[in-house]
């Protein structure tokens, strides 16, 4: 498996490389970062994508904006520190997790501030890394929580993509049945294909077939239609955010999933990070729905398939109420069922 | 408005004029089928689509194809009657208006076994034309039993296309919100794309913008969103067939906004002909179900978009039971509650 991203060499010469993630699934290729300015471009691109993998992917691009600088006095080093930290938070100005990572190497250099510019790249290349290995523990964790709640034999469906392309790691949703594979369960797995953006079929179907495990593409709309078939019996999904009673925004069209599921007495599992978790929200209800361009479903192929200038909704989002989902799958443990209570207990342990 | 089907010259020389939908809506181009053969390929490949129009089609297209056989012998003519009549019926397996249609030509060649070859294509052109304006009416009937459902300043959404592009008179689940705006009610018509072939974007919303009925456009997997933003308070839909007990095979995705109408108390309604129903079929459990293509999903409007060769699920239809279904909306007048019992009443009357 290439991985999504990676650090190869040393603090002084490596780059980062990562999976040009706009050619899948026609083409895996991968593109050196040699350059601050390619990570960001990469970022801003969606060449990577994911809250975490972005996260990872811009503290390795803090590294490689350093790198010119190694012989500069200590204070034309911290200029350029800043300047690469500021360039990189401008690529994806909405995605929390890049400048959680990126304050996370401001404040290594600001705890080692006695420490010569070579030494201080050597030591930010450990804390990327640290950045990563912890996401990949995390990937893992949750992976292994979930793998606990399917059978051997089952058909579970999932929707967008929430796996190892948008993670350091094994990915959230999709680590559950990576883990369950390697624990030698048999999965076939049903994939949304996820309009419009089309991140079931572009990503979570290649991610699948890439490792070999049995997948089936389908529309979102015939999802209900495989429950009642009973094809699945289990649903997971990842997350975006998470309120303090367990509702939880994700790609659009998972609130329709979880609502078919209900009424097949279908599983509804989410799995997601302690990190996704708002408890500043109370309820779901405040959590700002983002709406889109209506040419990602007019325009959706390629080619115009609907009326010029036909009037469209497009939310990104939608917001599924805690009583659809039997539980959440965090790196510390499950949650359920899903209340305030039990997710404070499980966010704060 | 340019007919969705027509009739064009006499009964020997005469072909079947329609739109070639698939090209829809960049493009209003009409086709002229001259042997029965274009007719089965139109319907295969979705040129005339929409149970009500493919029946019409289909009867247009038992002349053309007999138009070749007017000075043959009676037998050889029967001959060729069912050899053209078994094609078409091989067209497309759900919809039981295409049989229904069928049937309808074999029984007057039957009844009027006496007449010489080039009379009874005189007479089958009638049959065929009969049921051309019997679906115009039956049409109009169903948009003024189904417009009282609708309450001025609703919004309304629908799957697919069951408009005028899928009869040969106003379209059934369209005529209703057709009939309610001539009433003088305002409505604002949410549109499910319908993937994978897109009815909705291509169709649906050409038909209403055509006719200036205000539409929006989503994706199938936003309807339940839109239901729960209670930008809607009804659902009205087309039916391919309808077992005795009212369970209604439907376009793909049919089924999801049913069960995401019925979880938000919204009325779902389906509007269909009589000549949908096949009263053999106790319950929908026993309509097949036509799978199609894996290219309409991967292969989108002529990008790929999934991984090659992956494996793909492409059912064309699904089954709503009829408990999802509030009224059933035919020209003979409402189906409600949808019981057997009721169903035979108003199919019989």
């Amino acid at each position: 498996m290439t991985p999504t991203l990676q650090w190869t060499g040393d603090a002084f010469h490596g780059r980062l490389v990562l999976i040009d993630q706009t050619l899948l699934p026609l083409e895996c290729r991968e593109i050196e970062c040699d350059t601050h300015e390619r990570v960001f471009e990469s970022i801003r691109s969606l060449r990577v994508r994911g809250a975490p993998a972005i996260g990872v992917a811009a503290a390795y691009g803090v590294v490689v904006g350093l790198q010119s600088a190694a012989s500069k006095d200590p204070a034309e080093f911290r200029r350029r520190l800043l300047e690469v930290t500021d360039r990189l938070a401008a690529s994806r100005p909405t995605a929390v997790n890049l400048f959680w990572a990126l304050d996370r190497l401001k404040r290594v250099a600001d705890e080692e501030a006695g420490l010569a510019p070579r030494d201080l790249i050597v030591r930010l290349l450990e804390e990327a890394r640290a950045i990563e290995v912890e996401d990949q523990e995390m990937c893992a964790a949750i992976g292994r929580h979930g793998a606990e709640l399917l059978r051997d034999g089952a058909g579970v469906l999932t929707h967008c993509n929430a796996g190892a392309l948008a993670t350091a790691g094994k990915g959230t949703a999709l680590s559950v049945f990576f883990s369950a594979v390697e624990q030698g369960k048999r999965l076939h797995v049903y994939a949304d294909e996820t309009r419009p953006l089309l991140q079931g079929a572009r990503l979570t179907a290649w991610e699948l077939s890439q490792r070999g495990i049995p997948v089936t593409l389908i529309c979102d709309s015939m999802a209900a239609q495989v429950m009642r078939e009973k094809r699945v019996e289990a649903v997971v999904v990842g997350a975006d955010r998470i309120a303090a009673n367990g509702d939880t925004a994700n790609k659009i069209g998972t609130y329709s999933v979880a609502l078919a599921a209900k009424a097949h007495g279908i599983p509804f599992y989410v799995a997601a990070p302690t990190s996704t978790f708002d408890l500043s929200l109370p309820t779901g209800e405040g959590i700002p729905i983002e709406e889109r361009k209506p040419e990602e479903i007019t325009h959706g192929f390629g080619r115009q398939t609907a009326p010029t200038g036909v009037n469209v909704y497009n939310p990104a989002f939608d917001v599924t109420p805690a009583e659809l989902i039997s539980a959440i799958i965090t790196e510390k443990g499950l949650i359920r069922p899903v209340t305030t209570e039990n997710v404070q207990q499980v966010v704060n342990s």
